[in-house]
C-alpha cells in the first residue's frame, strides 16, 4: 500500500489525467465528477472524484486456481472466508446530500443509485458520512450481467463485503467492518468462517458445499494489518459462466472459455471429484444450449442478442442508464424494448446484440466459405 | 488459376525467395531441394523444387459451416463427394530414381517416404514419372497428429484423393484421376457419390452416417473444368478434435476450440439433431478427459506431454525424422523415448511436451495468484 497515492495526489493529477483521457468528466443529477478509466500512476481504475472528495477504486483481488497450494503460498495468518457473489461490484458513498453507487469503473450507476433505498438501510451515511460501502449487487434483473446467484431469484439484492473511507486507500479492518455492518443493519456477503491456514479439510468442505449449490466461491481475507486477500471459485461456477455466455461465444475473448475449463479441471482434480456423466453433461450442455439459443434467436430476428430487464423508482434514472449503455457499448449494440410502469416501478427492458456472433452466423448460414 | 505462376516463374523466383526466407534449402538422402514456407507471389506454400523439377503446393480448400447454403452458394454443376480423412496431407512424386513424400509444407517427410512401399503400389511412378499423387496419411502411429480415423486401428494407411503433374498447377480432371487410381491400384479416399446441387437429402444422409461413425467429413469436387471444391465436417469430428487436443488446451490458439464449438452447434442445428444427454456428455467429456489426463501426467512427470510412436523400415529415416521434429518444434519440446527393432521395423517413440500448459500448471499448482 506504500505506493497508494494520497487524495491530494489524486486531486493534483486530475488535469493531466483528463488531458490524457485517463480520467473522464461526467455528470449525474447535478453532480459533476470525474473517474479514472485506467490504472494510472498508481491511481486505481475506478477512482472517482467529486469536487474535493476522492473515492478510491476498488483494488483487484488475486485469484488462486489451487486452493491448498494457494492458501499456503499467500497467507501467513488465519483468515476469514467470505462468499464471492456473482454480481457487479459497487462502492456506495455520500456526496453532499446524495448517496450514489459507483461501478467498478467509477461511473455513477443510475440503476443501483436509484434502487439503493430498496437494497440497504442508508443510516450509516447519516452517522458516518465519510464511509464508503463496498458491495456486490446480484440478481436476474440487473442491467450488466447475464447470470445470477441461485439464492437471488428475482430483482436484485446487495451484499456488503468491505468498508472504505473517503479520501483514503485501503479497507477498514475486518472486525471494525463487521461492527459497522451489525450496527447499521447492512446486509453482509455470507460469512463462512475463520480458518487457520492448515484447516484445508474444513475449508474444502465449505467450497464443496458452495460448488454443489452452484454458488460462485470464496474470498479469503487475512487477519493481519496487511489484510491480504485471495479469491477461489467453485467448479460449477465455471460451468455457470459458460452457460451464461456461450450464446455470445465469439464476442468474448476466446481465452474466457479455456480459462474457465482449466479452473474447472483443476477444481475437480484437487477435490477428488470424479468426472461423472452428470458433470460432463452439464459442461457440454453449457456450450450447446447457449449456441442453440443463439441460432434460434438468429433465425427468428437476424441477430444474436440477450434480453435484459431492470426496475427503477425514477423514470429519469432509467433513461439515464439506457443512454449510458447505449453510449458506452462500442462493439455491443443496445436496443430499447420497453419502459413502462409496473408494480410501482419503471421497468426498463432492452437487448444487447452480440455483433461478432451475429455477423459470423449471418455469413456462415448464407454459406460463406472460410479458409482456415 | 490464371494467377498460378508457371514452373519457370517459380524457378526464377528461387534466389529472391531464399534471400527473403520464403524458401528454405533442404537435403534428403543426397537430394538437394528447397521449399516455399509461405504463400508468396502467388506461389503456394509447400511448393518444392528439386533441381528443375517443381512440385506445386497443395492448395487450400475452403470450408463451409452450413451444408445446404454452402453447396448452393458455391457450386454450379454436380459434384463428387469424397471422404475427408483426419490425417496429414502428402504429395508423392518421383525425383530421379527416388520416390519421396512431401508434407503440406513441402518438406520431404522421412517417415512417409520410408513407408511408401507399405502404403501404396509405386508402379505409377515407373509408367508416369511426372505424376504427383496427393493423399492423406492417417492412423494412430504417425508422428504428427494426435488423432486417427476410426477405420485405421493401427499403424497408418494412405488414401489418395488427387493427382497432379510435376511442373503444373492444378489437378488432373476427376475421371482421369479415377482411371489412374484404378489402373495403378492406388488406394482411394472413400467415394460417397455423385450429386446434383439440390440432392441435399441424399448428401445429408451420407454426412449423418459419417457423423454417427465419428468420421471427419466430406470434400465436394465440382464436375466442371474449374474443379471447384469445398469441405464440410461432421459434428462429431469437432468433438473428436477437442478430445484429441484438450490436454494441450493452452498450446493451441484458443479460437481452435470456439471454432469447433460453433461448427458443432451449426451441424446439430442444420441436421435437426437434438442436443441429447449423450451428445452433451461426449462434448463435456472431450474437455474434461483431456484436462484430467494432462494433470495426471503433470503430477507424475512435471510436464504435460503426449506420447507418439511410428515405425520405419530404415533406422536412418527415424533418426532424420526425430532430428527434424526436434529442430522444427520451437515451442513444443520433443523428447526421444526409444528407437528399437520390433517386428521387422524400427519403432521410434517420442513425446511432445506442451510448454504453455506445462508452465501454467506448474505455476497454478504451486499456488500462483493471478490477476485476471
Amino acid at each position: 500500500m506504500s505506493q497508494s497515492p494520497t487524495a491530494a495526489d489524486i486531486l493534483a493529477h486530475i488535469p493531466e489525467a483528463k488531458r490524457k483521457k485517463k480520467a473522464l468528466a461526467k455528470r449525474f443529477q447535478g453532480l459533476d465528477y470525474c473517474h479514472y478509466v485506467d490504472d494510472w500512476k498508481h491511481i486505481p481504475r475506478g477512482t472517482a472524484v467529486f469536487g474535493e472528495t476522492v473515492i478510491d477504486g476498488y483494488p483487484h483481488i488475486g485469484r488462486v486456481f489451487a486452493l491448498e497450494a494457494g492458501l499456503k503460498a499467500h497467507f501467513k495468518r488465519p483468515f476469514w472466508a467470505e462468499e464471492k457473489i456473482n454480481g457487479y461490484n459497487v462502492r456506495i458513498a455520500r456526496i453532499g446530500d446524495q448517496v450514489v453507487a459507483l461501478t467498478r469503473g467509477g461511473f455513477v450507476c443510475p440503476f443501483t443509485t436509484d434502487r439503493l433505498g430498496d437494497l440497504m438501510p442508508l443510516d450509516i451515511f447519516q452517522a458516518e458520512p465519510d464511509k464508503v460501502v463496498c458491495a456486490e449487487v446480484a440478481g436476474p434483473d440487473n442491467p450488466y450481467l447475464e447470470s445470477t446467484p441461485p439464492f437471488v431469484a428475482e430483482d436484485v439484492q446487495l451484499f456488503v463485503f468491505d468498508l472504505m473511507t473517503r479520501g483514503k486507500a485501503g479497507f477498514l479492518p475486518y472486525r471494525e467492518k463487521q461492527a459497522y455492518l451489525d450496527r447499521y443493519g447492512l446486509p453482509p456477503a455470507p460469512r463462512h468462517g475463520y480458518f487457520q491456514i492448515d484447516e484445508i479439510e474444513q475449508i474444502s468442505a465449505v467450497i464443496l458445499r458452495l460448488h454443489e449449490e452452484w454458488r460462485e466461491g470464496l474470498v479469503f481475507k487475512e487477519d493481519s494489518p496487511r489484510d491480504h486477500r485471495a479469491k477461489y471459485v467453485t467448479g460449477n461456477s465455471n460451468i455457470d459462466d459458460i452457460q451464461a455466455t456461450s450464446d455470445n461465444l465469439l464476442d468474448l475473448p476466446p481465452h474466457y472459455f479455456t480459462n474457465r475449463l482449466l479452473r474447472l479441471g483443476l477444481f475437480i482434480e484437487e477435490h477428488d471429484l470424479p468426472p461423472t456423466p452428470e458433470l460432463k453433461q452439464a459442461l457440454g450442455g453449457a456450450f450447446l444450449d447457449g449456441l442453440g439459443a443463439a441460432m434460434t434467436r438468429y433465425r427468428r430476428t437476424h441477430h444474436v442478442s440477450k434480453h435484459f430487464r431492470c426496475r427503477f423508482r425514477n423514470k429519469e434514472n432509467a433513461e439515464m442508464l439506457f443512454k449510458h449503455l447505449h453510449r458506452a457499448s462500442r462493439s455491443v449494440q443496445i436496443i430499447r424494448r420497453d419502459l413502462r410502469r409496473e408494480d410501482g416501478y419503471w421497468l426498463l427492458e432492452f437487448e444487447r446484440v452480440y455483433p461478432a456472433l451475429t455477423g459470423m452466423l449471418g455469413d456462415l448460414l448464407a454459406g460463406k466459405m472460410v479458409f482456415d
